[in-house]
């Protein structure tokens, strides 16, 4: 898949700011693994749908906590295992994205794999699984309504997750997306941070399924009303899940301001934050190891970024937003529409995009 | 089931504050249906499980959104859906109790319920279901990790629940529950509210897991404490969902300040709300109807109870909370325990109970 | 004062739960201090207020900051510096209860103890002063909207701040203060807990100034409802100010959900949280010790104990609370009232009191 | 004064989106009214700070409650009355805007004005007074710890409001601000709204002290990097606060949606939303006149909005926010520093800012 993909908004020449790691995706952050169940058919019905997952700490054998916090611009969405996330600044499991109708099934794969993977530890103690189960409505190019996503295939994205590249564009969760009036779906961007001495790297994966296409802004060129749709004018329908992760030592509350942050991200790309989009954020940290509550001594060790170190990292998040949610976009190619059938959405091409940027001068580099 | 129920709290004699509803149940509001499937086997593995089901506005036949508020006293739990009624004050469509493991495919069953059911607003309109479903653990009596319920089960639940009188203790969602350390499951118990001359009802239903024997308290009697459990002194393993419901003119934020009572109702019974107990509140409002969104005129009217007249309103959901959680002990069974085997969680025997209020002057009604 | 003092809860013999500290006072914890201006005029017009401080470090010299987390049962009242301690945790500086109207001119005095308390701190940086000011309403027994507290009460407050026994009742900001129908005031408890291993002690204040007579219940029992108040019924008017501390190893959002237990607490005295009430709870950790933000290390340590272990804070959060409202009421003495003129607020006869007790055999001390 | 003013955004050229109202102000919001009390000296010390004054109903002689809602995208400051706003979707009473450590004695004039202003209502309840007073740091321009500001100075900011044009730059409580390295301050804006139909104003006034310079964008283009600022790379200091208003028909979750949307609007002006910046954001709506609780019928009918016509009111929320902080800055003037002494901040001048927009060709009109 990777070897055919097209190129991401770096490769064409979009000037963003900031330096990304190695492979520009959340799985710059050590120990991350990401994997995508894509279920396409041509129908009729059209299906278009999948899953995303995303496996924080795949290199351990235990389950083990994972610091979080998480915000939501607009809640018109779901994203649940988030009440003990708010109340107590961690999660165990994994993270998954799907579609509006799939969060159950969804789910239910999860528990099933949390139970079977730490198997020792659900049989030995009265342990729970809550997973992270969000999603975004791809209803206009997928047969959403037919419930398509199947325990087995929210396995395979679990089962197949790694470390390394991730694929982009309409690859799992992200098939079916609509952004901006073209094609969405998966998107990454990453940016290592240095702050007073402390090194790190901050990752984001969107599911970019949000806005219009008159609001479509990138590195502040008003691209959208550049590139107008034919037809009427649409409405906002989607949203966008962000999920974003760091090694840096950081506390669940420090957590939960940069979730706060990917509102800016995504609202430079020229989204209000739309009535209907279910606009939810979650960061997570890594950079603290602990046990799993239930064990171990009664009280252990955090080392936490003093907050007056945080400005670099929240640049970093609001950036790396900012990024993925292009990357989703160019990684796209037309789609036919499901529901009203006839329509295509199409891709953002480069050259479109290109000569508007160069239009405002923010392509030749000399924006920055 | 009803007719060889055990007696309730009332019913025993036990001189709860307050008016109740012609049921005493969440269905003395007008329309709340509630439906149960219960799943038992005894196995191995032993089976004690199920869905419970409460559907707001049960006679319309068209999808309609329902006021709603909520509030987690403490996260450790479930509850989807709430994303949106924190943010808009509303939600569409059933809410679902079950057990922890289980949340994914009773949400699955759910979306497909309201696929089905709402088909003609599914199919012409871009809607997105987004059920509440909440849960509580029951690995105790339940083998939880088997994930034995299904799509069906849950369907069950939607396709045969009505109003009328609600069946309590080992039913639907409550079968494998255990309440400070007796038998608990489903309770539910209502009041007749009039304030400033508005009259309405106010209903509870629960789904009891939570506390441990010492911390039981009755109207006040520590009955815990004089009903020592054998054995070693046991841990918070257990959550309590509380659902309220009214009919009274009430606005969406004050829905949630309703939800926030249910923490001073179910700690009257004795909880602290333990670090591992998920004690999560929905509060939801049928009083005002209103057009589904993406439909009729632009603006519409509320009709809102003035704030100064909330006291009694308040006191009523305490009331109600308080008392259910007591009916759903006292519905209770003695029931093996599946992990560990051997063991028996008992029920809360009424004439026990009865011997402690007693004994503090809190049964024949020189109490109150 | 205290030579003259009331007996409290646990003097007249109330059988309340747990092992307080040698104080059973908020200043059990260490370090903690306290200190009252009570201001005092038969008028006309009638004078009975003034303000209470609370300096959680006040050992060190300089500005540190404390971990903290808050809750809002109901917000009818304000808390300042909220904001802070709800985004990263922490607030520095002391904590102040005033009357309503009040607030203004103690929290600019609390501004100038700051900035010349920790001179050199906000002299050689951009430091900012942010204090925590709380308040209840005074107007049933005091002048409040003659504005009498001035800059120079709110000054001694804090200067006269110190550890050892906290004098109760009709004192600082709790002087006009009225509690279910009796004359309400400052009250205060504390609590050792051990769990697992780890011991530390919690303790609350309260300026308590809600309730309604009939609602009055004290462990357990329906005290106001045998103590029924002559004239007609009231309306809930006041509020109840609590703020918790702990030198136990704790973690901000750990202390947010001690803060929430002061609803459990406050609900066991009878109140279901009054709509008119500002029900406003502050827990403050001093267990661990960090350099203040904008200096030292870019990252520190915090010692944190696991969440597993936190159920007994939860219960002694609950049963602090619970019996700093009683002491509150004990400490009261009969006080004419400012509006309407005419009236009294009487005090809580201990011997009625112990009588209602005793009645249902909560006195004696069988019923623990 | 507004005679000599500086010309805005919109004069210099600037192709700001959207429509705005007559006066391109807050007070396009019938009723509300803006007065400012500003407080200069050269020194030593030097003082630049004041009081800026907003009275939502301005024409109505008694108080009455005003819908709301609130949002803190980065917590790290102060705005009183915001629990009641949170809980009960109101205010009533005045917004008040100062430096940091002057809070108080404003929130002191404040209760003092309305119980006065409104003294048959304070004389006849038991209302209490709880306003809005929201704050950013000046020190860098004023000697904020001398506390200058009086309660006479905010007395004179109330008393002087009036509807009409609002002073903007170096006024009231935005006398003493910095804003990404330039003079910052108060500054305002406005947009027509129509969404299916119904017709309303919304009005943004913000106190802009936020960001660094390299941060700064204007429509999108980055024009802090092209006006670089001598000397060593600042760090965020300060704070920027909101305030939007409407007479739309909204609900309070409605106006809570919109506070969001400020986060989106400052952060298209360049600030990630720094540790230090206290980012606060009111919204407050006339739309819907109620009586004052205590009072009136037992319930009251309010108008909303169907959410699904939301999303014109979130872009004019989003564009009135990012054009009041462009019309902050170009509005000031260089100005001495009082701490470090010796420095300068200077204003953004029009014609180098234009000639960063001109060379992303942002100027001439054809960006937009």
């Amino acid at each position: 898949m990777l070897t055919t993909r097209r190129p991401r908004g770096r490769e064409v020449g979009l000037p963003f700011p900031g330096t990304p790691g190695p492979l520009n995706a959340i799985t710059d952050v050590p120990g991350v693994a990401v994997g995508f169940s894509t279920i396409k058919a041509e129908g009729p019905p059209q299906i278009r749908t999948g899953v995303t997952a995303i496996i924080p700490r795949s290199a351990d054998a235990a389950m083990s906590p994972v610091w979080a916090g998480y915000h939501a611009l607009n809640g018109n969405g779901e994203m649940t295992g988030t009440h003990w996330v708010e109340e107590a600044g961690y999660f165990c499991g994994p993270v998954l994205i799907t579609n509006t109708h799939s969060v159950g099934i969804v789910h239910h794969a999860a528990v099933r794999w949390m139970t079977t993977r730490y198997a020792a530890q659900f049989e030995s103690r009265h342990l729970w699984a809550m997973p992270i189960v969000a999603e975004t409505y791809d209803g206009t190019l997928n047969d959403i309504n037919g419930l398509h996503v199947t325990e087995a295939d929210a396995l395979q994205a679990l089962q197949t997750a790694g470390t390394g590249p991730v694929a982009e564009g309409s690859v799992g969760g992200g098939t079916g997306m609509v952004a901006y009036g073209f094609k969405g779906g998966t998107g990454t961007a990453s940016r290592i941070v240095e702050t007073a001495g402390v090194k790190g790297t901050i990752g984001a994966l969107v599911q970019a399924n949000h806005g219009i296409r008159e609001w479509l802004t990138v590195l502040g060129v008003p691209v959208g009303r550049h590139l107008p749709a034919a037809g009427p004018p649409a409405r906002e329908q989607g949203s966008i899940i962000v999920i974003l992760a760091s090694d840096l030592p950081l506390s669940s509350l420090q957590l939960r301001r940069i979730a706060k942050r990917a509102a800016i991200g995504i609202g430079r790309g020229g989204t209000p934050g739309g009535n209907n989009s279910g606009d939810i954020f979650l960061a997570f940290g890594v950079g603290n190891t602990v046990p799993l509550p239930q064990g171990g001594p009664p009280t252990y060790q955090l080392t936490i970024l003093d907050d007056e170190h945080l400005d670099p990292v929240f640049e970093a998040a609001v950036e790396a937003v900012e990024e993925a949610v292009v990357n989703a976009m160019l990684a796209g190619e037309d789609t036919p529409t499901f529901r009203p059938p006839g329509g295509v959405v199409p891709a953002l091409r480069p050259d479109e995009l290109l000569s508007v940027m160069r239009r405002f001068r923010r392509h030749d580099g000399t924006g920055e």
